[in-house]
């Protein structure tokens, strides 16, 4: 499912689709009745192995169309299920999601497709870290105009604008990091107490208390446990956050590569295509499309970002009335996006054309502009003006590429 | 094509959906290829009566997947569709596009769309007026306690409450039939000059100029003609301000239905509808689930709506470079939110159950709290304080009402 | 006070300034007092003809300290005036207020600002108006490089891009006039019934009702009278709509200006000024300052108006908890920050820089690329390929200019 | 300085004032030339003990008014304190801001400010976990109905909510400890290469490099080192979305507040406070203006953190063009009015007044709604139906008030 208005969503493949989200909660409701069975409440026989492919296709438009009644796609789903299940596996049937209610089988269905998308979100960026490193050494010596409010200010280094694009990069890697480790099963019941499970628990003397029913179900779902977090919603707008991180530094990049690929500078070209960058008119154009699609995204972001924390502080009571349910699209259109530009932005960085000839006649011919500071600071100090040299003016700017290197290198660990 | 992460969305229809558009960019083809035969410049030949039926079904999502390569939908629709006529109808294969941008065809596109879309909430805004005018005036006199900061403060009544409901419906619907009729085609060619179509004129010995060409094809669109607004977007943000304002004027009136449904008020309560409002655990639950629904899409409305202004600001050049491409997914989720909201909050006021017994007991046993401020200012004026009854202290309610109806009446012409 | 946050602030003059704000709110008073008076609602002593005069000085500081207690500044402000107006005007001191509440006068208040503020920025329009008219004129013929994704694509004129930046700066004169007169006084009472002016007028025989007695309050304000919009907020959300309309297509242009004033494009340059656009450690720079800033507006208004759109549709009760407090800030701040960025785009377009050399020259030296559309239009056409020109290529540029100057002269009337 | 449009501003003290900002930019220029002279590029006579205080008072309108020349207030800071040293302490005068840049000068003392801010809001974190940590122990027994999507649901216990509210607020505390831990000193000269210093140490035959001479300087100031991040915003992005998961928590509870202490529920009061909750008109009124004036800030934090986040992926070239000016007076809103709402938080919780006993005759009333979920269970498993109480459908609340309880005592280590 790819969205036309969104080219370039394919490549987030099935990540956080409907068919995907469906897969998710039945996953959720087979962890539930394994563990359900496990503690000895629910029968042996209510265990289904592989509820996905017992349960058989399902339309996700069907669900969707019902979900409207009860304001989320679960309730239709149990419906469904439960009459998939009566012939064959009554007992599964009739134990499917006792205990539950549908903001825990939503949320942690939610939770398992974030906690995929970030995963593919980091080995992207890894594909990002890896060419941005090899940029940073190839281009260490690579003289080019610093530029600042948009003007030639002094020179620097390509090496070190790509150590700087990691350097954001390296940011948002950090806190993707920790958001996906943090990102819990949500299993409280109808309130958060668990009393569901607690009372299922004491009626047919189950093992264990109803906190370790949640944790053994976590756990098959490979998920942390925490307390219910219906209405503290930190999981969902940590990720969000540090999703946008991400693209904040791509599309900053992004920027950095529109600019310095007009044909007036023509430093940098995105990596050539057949077909990449057309025009429906001008049979010229080459058009720098990954960048300008990754940009896209990331002047996006922040406003779903922002709604998943206007979300968070409106979850009133014990479940919002109309605040929760404003998460679900949204960050699942952030998600989604935010896999595309991470892809494109693998692309573009591992294919850059860096055009060193352009840079060093634009540094010769704006020499005396670049050198302003210099001559400045020198005359400022007395010394004799005979080194003006831009390749000469370039700071601490090596060791500040490798500070940032070695922080890659290091794993970004703080 | 309902979302199932938006409960509600298939009420939204054929709005604005990934087929509707490819139908939509179908029929600017069409209407400029019969403008182009009509000038002269194209041969009779190259007319298509009904292109889209001509062309036959078309997979979205192949479209969306090559949409990539060049940024936009546009491209790989063309040449899906000239690879179609080829056979058929060479000359429509032909001169398809001529003259034309990617932007034309997507910006025209969309305000096909986006004038059907408002359309349908113009509509439905009908028919709450209807409502809501019958529930004012019906519950001209049902007094109940107006509520400040969540505080009793003195009596209004539920008639009261309803006009005002109207007031910023009515608000809404001024904007949005202005950003309706505002909606034009856009038709600039490559930079907005309209040298395509200029060139191909002045080569043909062609009838008329451009801009006569362009109000031909914008007319066969029933669309007024402007000039190239590709980097002025006003005509976008004017229908998201107005659909938000619109989600506005139900998010607040969905807010009060949630308080006051709440069970220790319940002076309101939504249409009661078999299956509506259930819980997956809970049985006796009959959650407002409409206002819910209605209430989340006005939280995330000027987000929205924000976007694009962001967009409208960014559009440098003469073609965007990022800002352009966030504007079609954002009007559309736009649009489809807001009809889906208006056919909810219309099912809402119709059948809206007002306990008028719970207002009056409530009025009564609150009453020396209602009236705080009467007595307050009688005791000011020295006046006798023999007469202190809620139902005696409304003001002009009533003038007011009046007001509201009649502007409601009067078409709200401004 | 400018704030020294927001460089350029000290533009906006007194504009929605806290000592503004309580002239303001005493105006409020001193109209609702004189409408008391005429109605023969409170004695002829109860009139005051200054009353900030009569007041005097007071500190917004004491007053915003104050205003924590009961959540807006209206409440310590009438008992700061009450106490200056006991020895000398007890009758005024008695009577101010009455029939009021702390919303009627902050709403009306900040609408007596807004109006002006509003005001000042469709002067400032005017003169983005004339001198873009004078801009679209002059360089009607002057050709320059199309540019659209950042690449080069067909010529275009600078003064049809002149033209297009007025298209937008128009778009938002036709809504700022429109919000600005229809910003209403705000007169309800405790709760949107004016029910204490109500009994005043019974208990003293006094003249009209309480909407007459509004309707002249209004009036001696110079506001039209509406409904009472307590919680019906589209007269704040069109206003700031209509602002961020207008920073929409500064920031556009401000951007425009940004990239054609590149050193390596510097077909445009900002008006000079001894002391402009200065680095603190390089000598030479000449910063782009007042496009920075006005895109710097432009980059914030959106997210203002988002902010009051939630405040408006999270009006619930007869006044909300919490929204309408998020509304004074923010709209002052939109407010100051749009007649800043209006005053800044007025003089960078009086003294905008048009280097009409650098823009032949480049569209000479990249004249095969900027008419590969026109080779291509008339190889399909068979035409002889003999007038490539980019002079020759530049459509229904002169007709586009013209339509939009004569919306200009025409006021801009719909 | 108290914001008049932002009741109860006063709170945040001088944190994040214009005054505030001036000495914190002396400190940063104090703490180079320090540096400067350890490294034996500037003469011992450069240094000054307390530039503040040799300084003298400053005006931040003249600074903020010749700030827009350059486009930000270091350029004429740095020319008035040249001015003052010129006599006294010509060689500070003459060092001073020496191989820095503005955006050095300026960034550094922004962190300064908001290193100290975050410091206070951790303050009154703490305060808040102790309140709740009481709530929650105190009221671990007191059983209060549950409300889903505003319907009654099962039973809770206050002391359950308490530590939910604790939750979000832990969650906040540990990203504002992050944040303000990766706060860092910014010093990298011109574009990012400490091209200047490196020089400055060259010509004069300094000790040590020029990022030593930067950690020396960060040292001072109390901040950690890191490469440039001029264009590399997270430090930022990650202090806004810190500030905002608090207000998130905070917000939240204070709508539950609202909720709870409205007149028909009064489960929940506002510690009373002579004058406080007021009105202008009506003398009986008690409004819960902490949690009115909490919530505000909460609705509009997402939208300052969402800007943020727009100028970290709009920072182009070395310095953005705009974006940049973007983040000065955002950050300075969002500390400012987090350290607010911090302190009405704190003050809302010490105080807050639970009545147990309506929350009891609650629970007794709606009884058999409350139970309707553990009837369905129990019936489910064939249970006998005799023992339902809602004292006894509390699940697990015990032992997920404890694992709160434990995460707040152990510091919220992660």
């Amino acid at each position: 499912m790819a969205d036309l208005r969104w080219p370039g969503d394919h490549r987030a493949g099935d990540h956080l689709t409907d068919a995907e989200l469906i897969r998710d909660m039945l996953r959720v409701e087979e962890a539930w009745l394994a563990a359900l069975v496990r503690a000895g409440v629910a029968p042996a026989l209510a265990i289904v192995d592989d509820l996905e492919s017992v349960v058989g296709a399902i339309d996700p438009q069907d669900i969707a169309v019902q979900a409207e009644a009860g304001g989320n796609p679960v309730i239709p789903l149990l419906g469904l299920v439960r009459d998939r299940l009566a012939d064959d596996h009554p007992e599964a049937g009739r134990w499917l999601h006792r205990g539950l209610t549908s903001q825990d089988t939503l949320d942690t269905a939610i939770v398992l497709g974030l906690h995929r998308c970030v995963g593919s979100v980091l080995e992207l960026i890894d594909d990002q870290v890896s060419a941005l490193t090899g940029l940073a050494e190839h281009h260490r010596s690579t003289v080019m105009a610093g530029r600042t409010l948009t003007q030639h200010a002094v020179p620097i280094t390509f090496g070190l604008k790509a150590a700087q694009w990691l350097h954001g990069i390296l940011d948002a890697r950090d806190d993707l990091r920790d958001a996906r480790d943090r990102l819990p099963a949500q299993f409280g019941g109808a309130a958060g107490t668990l009393a569901g499970p607690s009372l299922l628990l004491q009626l047919t003397d189950g093992a264990g208390d109803a906190v370790s029913l949640a944790r053994v179900a976590a756990d098959r779902l490979g998920l942390p446990w925490s307390p219910p977090w219906h209405t503290s919603r930190a999981p969902i707008t940590r990720v969000s956050d540090a999703l946008t991180r991400a693209t904040d530094a791509w599309g900053r990049l992004a920027r950095d590569v529109l600019v310095l690929a007009r044909p007036e500078i023509a430093e940098l070209a995105e990596p050539a295509e057949a077909g990449r960058g057309g025009s429906s008119t001008m049979p010229h154009k080459v058009n720098p499309i990954l960048s300008v699609l990754i940009r896209r995204a990331a002047l996006t972001a922040p406003g779903h970002a922002a709604q998943l924390h206007l979300a968070a502080t409106e979850s009133v009571d014990e479940r919002a009335d109309g605040a929760w349910h404003t998460e679900w699209s949204t960050i699942a259109t952030l998600g989604r996006h935010t896999v595309t530009a991470a892809a494109q932005t693998a692309e573009l960085l591992a294919g850059l054309h860096v055009d060193t000839g352009r840079m060093t006649r634009l540094v010769e011919s704006a020499g005396s502009i670049l050198l302003a500071e210099q001559r400045s600071l020198a005359g400022f100090v007395g010394a004799a003006g005979d080194d003006f040299d831009p390749t000469h003016y370039l700071g601490s700017s090596d060791a500040i590429i490798d500070a940032i290197l070695e922080r890659a290198r290091s794993g970004g660990s703080r």
